[in-house]
């Protein structure tokens, strides 16, 4: 699957995962009412019913429940595929099945990170440093999940993968069965000391063509890249990701902590990446449950996303119509002939465009499949919904009775996609009806909305995407790149304490072709006069100092210094200032720039390391807009010129940039441009930037270009 | 229930209708399947249960079903207490009804306002009409679902009543007696064009003890006033509303209009009135019934809404929180008392404090109970919150037969609430249980967060509340008030056209006692020089104008004129650009005005209409503040200074009224006077003032006041 220049995931061998032909089970056991009875009793019978092998190991025993037992890994007959480790200390078994060139190492117990002591942290380094050779190792803190068969009767057109870091809060995922979607695999993933989600979304897209979603249960990701790679795979593949994450608050970020030892990361950075790879998050287990199985069962959509809403009443209607409408959902309006059909079917008092009102009136009739028929066959349908109250039976039945039907044909491949809510807590025999012939039922208006506008929402952006990886944005050229590295280097390393001075930083920016106002750095009044000169009157005159921040607080920048006398007055002045508000500061000089006169806004760009991710772009419009709404935009190299003006218009400020009251478009495109080099930089050097702000950085009208007039760059501490 | 001073929303007679003596049926039919024959027998068996006479009309027969009829409403042997119109064309019957002093006339039909005809709303006029007298009318567009009666069997502490404008979207809401919760009443109350959402709910409010929620599908109010009388006749009864009310998009709106009728009216200022009676608005069905069924089942919180959790797993513990932190819910910590007495069932690698993570090792338990006994008596715990996943049914049915002892307790008034989630598709014998024995339950960890929350904040809200009718906020005092208004009605009488130009409307603020900012409108330059002398310099000046809008963006406001010559230029200047700008405008000369230098920030103050409530007051920051980010907050009369304060500190905008960075904090207090002097303006003078907006109003330095700088006022079309 991979293409030229795409990085790729790392190479796993799963057939010796999943087609092992030998496995051992250290603390296997026959103890009656034991867990290690159970467990092995489990693993003997899935995977010897694959075909294995299954080789109990203990120290003393001959044999367990009669299966010949050896003493140890290193005594096996033959070399294990997998070990499966079920006691209690779990490293010195680790260490000899790593020696026996055990495929993959499965180790059950907890008692590693999760402790948060620096037994359990120096526990798990040392899992992960067993883990760098052939060996590949799950868990520690998992269990058998992975080796569990399941039902394959179920009528869902493709199966539901899971991936979770609880075994408890994965369990509930696997009854998306009792709405009719069957399962593919469920792997926990515990601590993931070594195999962690991506290597299991990754192979899922790669090498599992049945499934029809992911859906997971994380803490926190261990591997932004690995992450972002593996998410990138499936949605070349297809394959919507529906996800619980954990650090919406701080509430939830302590209790993971404890729990699986990961750390959740900044969420609106998460959001951010989710959106960079169309993952659709969703806070609870009936959405995961809910959404999974609609694409399971439907597939992605072709076109747009139009939805077609027949409604038993016009109250119904009225409701679903608000909630399409709130969620941004499109409702198209049917061809006049479409409109036509159905007058011979609904009275003259209901609606027959969509939303349907059938008002109950032929909903139990025969004819009612005509109508549902006529609904899907209007071309400006994509997918039908019937929301069902479920409080007439007569009247549920029958539809379901269609429903069923029209799936029926559309699993034939001879028509589109029916979908329900199915909202009464009274689950009845047209309600299982519905879930055993695999017709997507939601449990709620809400809920169907939210999953009918993620459909449509997912089926464009696979068919819109484009992967970010191996591209090549070119600015600034590979030449100016280099240079513009090298430059940047040398300054890093001459740089003490908090960070680069102004200058130096603008430095930086321009060595990655990021405009800056022309500006001297000057050491004397004299300097200063001849500077304002030559950049042209009026000029901002400011302290240069590392040692200073919020200079405009203290009176340490001047606007609009008008004439050469201004010019000589405010040098002496910025150095009377500083000298009394920041009697300790060492001061670099005085920076005379060219003061930008036609600004349409102030923007701030940002770059800092966010985990799990690494170097992270930060957009924003200044003041109010950053320090009052957090009106912040976020962007993960790597990306391309659409992500960037993405992230520009999903802040609300990207309004002032379009022009507003009379005042002109600000020059988008080289902004664009900037939040390129920036990456570009971003790429290039982030191991050696810790913080690089602009702040601000003025957008001046369209076609004329940005400047950076202000930026801090903060080197990696070392 | 009422108090002095206090409105009172209309009296009716309810024994009438729900004790009747007699009852005719218009329309009663015993033709075999028609709907007519249903409803007569439905309306005899129900109201006869109740003693009631019931009689059917009919122009022809004799009898229907063995019971005599009369040809007609006037022929009928007894004066009716009820008349139930079933026939098409109801007009003429209601008229027969109302001439023969029915006290409530049901009319079931559709074909009224919801047409959107000219005959529909002369119909529902005539309707309205008739109901002017002692007559009550119920719909039309309604049916007979105020006569049903219900179940008393089931465990609820209180019941739920239900008021809709949609038959078909209340029965689900029936459906909350899956859940335990019996019904006290439903009403539907179709196009309301007599009797409205506030007469039922201002009924149950004072006269049905036993409600313990009402639940509520509406599309729009007819009445602001009475809907918010009702709402705080609901609060002081401890009764809380749980709403779906349409009109969150277009879409809504529009189906909503073709439905009932009904205008849903602008959302945010629902929003705010909800916000002021502490109406809890939802989006679902599914919610409406879980939440009321909490409601009724536990009754409010006395303290502050402590919930400690008890999860089975790290997995589960970790999400519920995050799901709570996230929505602001306290999540307190135990005692230390609390936490070593779990030491004793809790395992030591386990968490002990909230949430408890119990690794479900003791969940099926009978020790389990300890430890939800010790969860409950921790002081700081108001509910204990158990999340089901339904997984393990060994776990899951030992900790609902704990939750179901523990409730039985609650229901003993010997402990504390206990509220389960139980969040799989598959609905066991211990999900029927919990529901069986009235644990509240919920269908998700969501769904569960988002109750408990409206709990808890409802139960405060009950607590802290103080009905604003009635109040006199003193500010202006009576007399000052009384001149004001004179004042005002003498201006807003003289105005033609658009609106009063600046300093009329500026005079209109100050007679309601509004600082405005000292200035004067002259027509000379020597005029304007002396006003500046007298006011002191700096000032501002403007041109004035009722027929220009935006004159800062034609230059026709000049700020920061700094000596007597710069007055003179200005005067000329603004004269010669308001001549080339505005050519037809009309110009009522210069305003030369105290320029504010200390404000700390610019805020907007607003008066306009908003269907169905009338006057009312908006608020929020200038600039981007409302036109990038729409951050701004509405509040309808009456109100008092607590309101007004919640207003504007429910805006973001408000931090800067805080002092940020080193800039002091404004003068909320003068901010509030301000907004209750001009509530009592909107009092005195809404029926006459299309729109006020007082744009800005800058606010100075804590104790120093606001000043409004510019204002315009807009009468009524007369």
């Amino acid at each position: 699957m991979s293409e030229p220049g795409h990085p790729e995931l790392r190479q796993v061998d799963w057939s010796r995962l999943f087609s092992p032909k030998v496995v051992a089970v250290v603390g296997a056991s026959d103890t009656a009412g034991s867990p290690q009875r159970a467990q092995w009793t489990q693993v003997h019978q899935r995977l010897g019913a694959l075909g294995a092998e299954v080789i109990p190991v203990h120290p003393k025993k001959p044999d367990i429940l009669g299966v010949a037992a050896y003493p140890s890994v290193t005594a096996l007959p033959a070399d294990p595929d997998i070990v499966i480790v079920l006691v209690r200390d779990p490293l010195p078994v680790v260490e000899e099945a790593v020696a026996r060139g055990a495929a993959f190492v499965v180790v059950f117990s907890a008692g590693f990170g999760e402790l948060g002591t620096a037994e359990g942290d120096a526990a798990e380094a040392r899992l992960k440093e067993l883990a760098s050779g052939k060996s590949r190792i799950l868990g520690p803190n998992t269990n058998l999940n992975i080796f569990e068969p399941w039902p394959t009767d179920l009528p869902s057109r493709k199966k539901l993968a899971i991936i979770t870091q609880s075994g408890y809060q994965g369990r509930p995922i696997t009854q998306s069965q009792a709405l009719g979607t069957g399962i593919e695999i469920w792997a926990t993933i515990g601590n993931e000391a070594d195999l962690e989600w991506a290597d299991f979304a990754g192979y899922l897209a790669e090498h599992r063509p049945d499934v029809g979603a992911i859906a997971t249960y994380v803490e926190g990701f261990q591997n932004g890249e690995s992450l972002m790679l593996a998410a990138d795979a499936c949605v070349r593949a297809g394959i919507p990701i529906v996800a619980i994450k954990i650090g919406r608050s701080e509430e939830g970020r302590v209790m993971a902590a404890a729990h699986t030892g990961h750390l959740t990361g900044p969420d609106a950075v998460h959001d951010a990446v989710f959106d960079q790879y169309g993952i659709i998050r969703v806070d609870d287990l009936d959405e995961v449950i809910e959404i999974s199985n609609l694409f399971c069962q439907t597939g992605l959509l072709d076109g747009p996303g139009g939805i077609a809403i027949y409604a038993m009443s016009g109250g119904t209607a009225s409701h679903v119509a608000d909630l399409f409408g709130a969620a941004g959902v499109r409702i198209p309006k049917f061809e006049t002939s479409t409109v036509d059909a159905l007058e011979k079917y609904i009275p003259w008092y209901l609606r027959r465009d969509n939303p349907v009102d059938s008002g109950g009136v032929i909903t139990a009739r025969p004819e009612n499949r005509e109508v549902l028929q006529l609904m899907l066959d209007d071309p400006n349908t994509d997918v039908l919904f019937a929301p069902i109250t479920g409080v007439f039976p007569g009247m549920s039945d029958a539809l379901s009775r269609d429903l069923i039907a029209l799936h029926q044909r559309f699993l034939a491949g001879e028509g589109k996609p029916v979908v329900a809510a199915w909202i009464s807590p009274i689950r009845d025999d047209s309600y299982r009806a519905l879930c055993a012939a695999g017709v997507p039922v939601f449990h709620s208006f809400n809920a169907a909305v939210r999953g009918l506008s993620e459909l449509g929402r997912f089926s464009r952006f696979v068919r819109e995407y484009r992967s970010p990886f191996g591209i090549e944005t070119g600015v600034p050229s590979a030449t100016e790149r280099a240079a513009g590295a090298a430059a940047a280097r040398d300054l890093l390393a001459g740089a003490a304490g908090v960070g680069l001075n102004e200058a130096d930083s603008k430095k930086v920016l321009a060595g990655y072709g990021i405009p800056v106002a022309g500006e001297r750095v000057v050491g004397s009044a004299d300097d200063a006069v001849a500077a304002a000169r030559e950049l042209g009157l009026p000029v901002v005159m400011k302290i240069v100092s590392a040692d200073i921040a919020h200079k405009s607080d203290l009176g340490l920048v001047v606007v609009g210094v008008a004439d050469e006398a201004g010019v000589r007055a405010t040098y002496e002045r910025l150095l009377a200032t500083a000298a009394s508000a920041a009697p300790s500061a060492t001061l670099d000089g005085v920076l005379v720039a060219q003061q930008v006169t036609d600004a349409v806004a102030e923007v701030i760009l940002g770059l800092s390391h966010q985990h799990p991710f690494g170097p992270t772009i930060t957009f924003g419009l200044g003041g109010v807009f950053t320090e009052v709404f957090k009106d912040v935009a976020f962007a993960v190299p790597p990306f391309d010129a659409d992500r960037a003006r993405k992230v520009i218009e999903s802040t609300k400020g990207a309004m002032l940039l379009h022009g507003t009251r009379g005042r002109p478009a600000g020059d988008i495109d080289a902004l664009v441009d900037v939040i390129l080099r920036l990456q570009s930089l971003a790429q290039d050097l982030g191991d050696s930037i810790a913080e690089l702000d602009i702040n601000p950085i003025l957008v001046r009208p369209a076609g004329k270009g940005v400047v950076a007039v202000d930026a801090l760059v903060v080197p990696t501490a070392t």
